[in-house]
């Protein structure tokens, strides 16, 4: 099967409690295609970027089997760059800076080659970006997924509820899910939600695992507790592209397969925050992913015996 | 099996967002005892009341197997009270007014039938006295537990830590265990516990649910997702209840049988914050209690397929 995802491809600058890394690659499209990679190929990556990134980081991506077709490169433009700063506890953070840059006017356009993806991820976006990346797809795909956060839904929420009319599943956090439907329970958020348009819902949590919804079913995953969380960044993309990355591999839609989408999702978030930015995300063995995947296995295994 | 607790029985004033309860019965061992009531038998409660506490709601401990001979009656004088209001997020609360009252000087007595009880819980109560039941019991019993708060650390570190010294399990929740250790994450304060006295360490999450230590495993039960949570009084409390009461009925301190007792604990305190106070932990069939537990299974039940 194959994968289409749409996001930021971007620099940032970020300082956890336990050190400080500046202008290292980040980018919801970045997490999302690398963590795919590990599941499915080839990955269709649609993104903007300036002349200023790094080669090095676009042959690996390309080394990934991501296709970089639908990645356009602005010459004498910058990337997109955010930089943060997390508080004590990493679950919140400060924005210092953002520059938008390319993405201030970015027109997605898709190459003939994207048009029959089995499998889309729509990363984090202006709304109105999302929908043109549907737009170009000649049929539906078979699943759509996307992500999206609370400052579209102060600055852009109609745009967001028509995408959120034409996908297959949401994924997003507590606190977003809450804003989009004024609901405190996840439980009522949940039914709202799964009623203006997805199928699916995931809920990440952080730190506290995260919730899968279908029809009346619900699925819980937890994260794994972990001595020392280095760098949140991009882990709830790394969930996504693991996520997705899962389904489209095995192309297979139970809710059996979501469940194990969402472990695997965990699992590869579990990693992404062990190092600063991507770097613990280079280099993984299915070995040392599927031992992680073991270690959810044991961390929720029980056996009521009722 | 026989389970010992100490612990407050007393009134509670609660204000949540979804209403108002005046005067109804409360108290750490009262919710323990009657959860444990549905496990196991004889439950030797140790608590002080006054001469203001009702009658029907002794008689309903009585009848549930709960021995009453060491719950003291101080003529002329009153029941432990606390008034609280709940915040939107049901999470934090404001404590309104506690009035001590019999528990000043609480000094509590063991009756000789008690001191051979096999499972013993020390409810949330000042290190002084928890350590004063274990002293009055003749041989150490199969299994300890503990709850305590950061009330104590603030004001009685000494005595708590002397009282972990002899407890098997202690059970507490995240603020607790990160004041008690002085660790962020959970997995350090884990670490650190454990090197205290207790070989066993439940943290209680409530909504993220509850983690199990022991040497270097950890094992994870989620909370319940609820559409409402009406009241979250009591619901550690009952949590304890459900999981001591569990061990005690099957004398099994296996790993595997400490899970399943995290996830009754777990179960019990879903049924617990339903209804205000105690109501809905009365009257629950053992039928009721294992389609909960059924729910959990379901909430967390993968097959990873690796």
């Amino acid at each position: 099967m194959s994968l289409l995802t749409v996001g930021t491809v971007a620099f940032d600058d970020i300082e956890t409690p336990l050190g400080k890394a500046d202008r290292i690659v980040g980018g919801a499209a970045m997490y999302i295609s690398i963590t795919a990679s590990y599941f499915v190929n080839p990955i269709n990556l649609v993104s903007v970027i300036g002349d200023d990134f790094p080669k090095e980081e676009l042959d690996y991506m390309a080394s990934k089997g991501i296709n970089l077709e639908g990645l356009q490169v602005k010459e004498g433009e910058k990337s997109f760059f955010w930089a943060g700063r997390y508080h004590d506890d990493l679950n919140s953070r400060d924005t210092l800076d953002t520059q938008l840059n390319v993405l201030a006017d970015f027109d997605p356009v898709l190459p003939e080659a994207y048009k029959n993806s089995d499998f889309v991820m729509l990363g984090n976006l202006t709304p109105a970006v999302q929908m043109r990346v549907l737009e170009q797809l000649p049929e539906k795909p078979r699943f759509v997924a996307m992500d999206t956060m609370n400052f579209w839904m102060d600055t852009a929420m109609e745009g967001l509820l028509e995408v959120l009319k034409k996908v297959d599943c949401l994924v997003i956090n507590d606190e977003e899910a809450r804003q989009l439907t004024g609901e405190h329970s996840l439980v009522k958020a949940a039914e709202k939600i799964l009623q203006m348009g997805p199928k699916y819902l995931v809920i990440k949590k952080g730190e506290h695992g995260a919730l899968l919804f279908y029809e009346d079913k619900i699925f819980f995953a937890p994260a794994l507790p972990l001595a020392e969380v280095f760098d949140p960044t991009g882990a709830g993309d790394t969930f996504a592209g693991g996520f997705i990355g899962y389904l489209a591999q095995s192309g297979d839609l139970s809710f059996e397969n979501m469940k194990r989408a969402v472990i695997f999702g965990s699992a590869m978030a579990s990693f992404c925050v062990e190092k600063f930015g991507n770097e613990r995300l280079k280099g993984l063995s299915s070995d040392e992913i599927n031992q992680r995947v073991g270690r959810f296995v044991e961390l929720v295994n029980f056996d009521a015996q009722l």
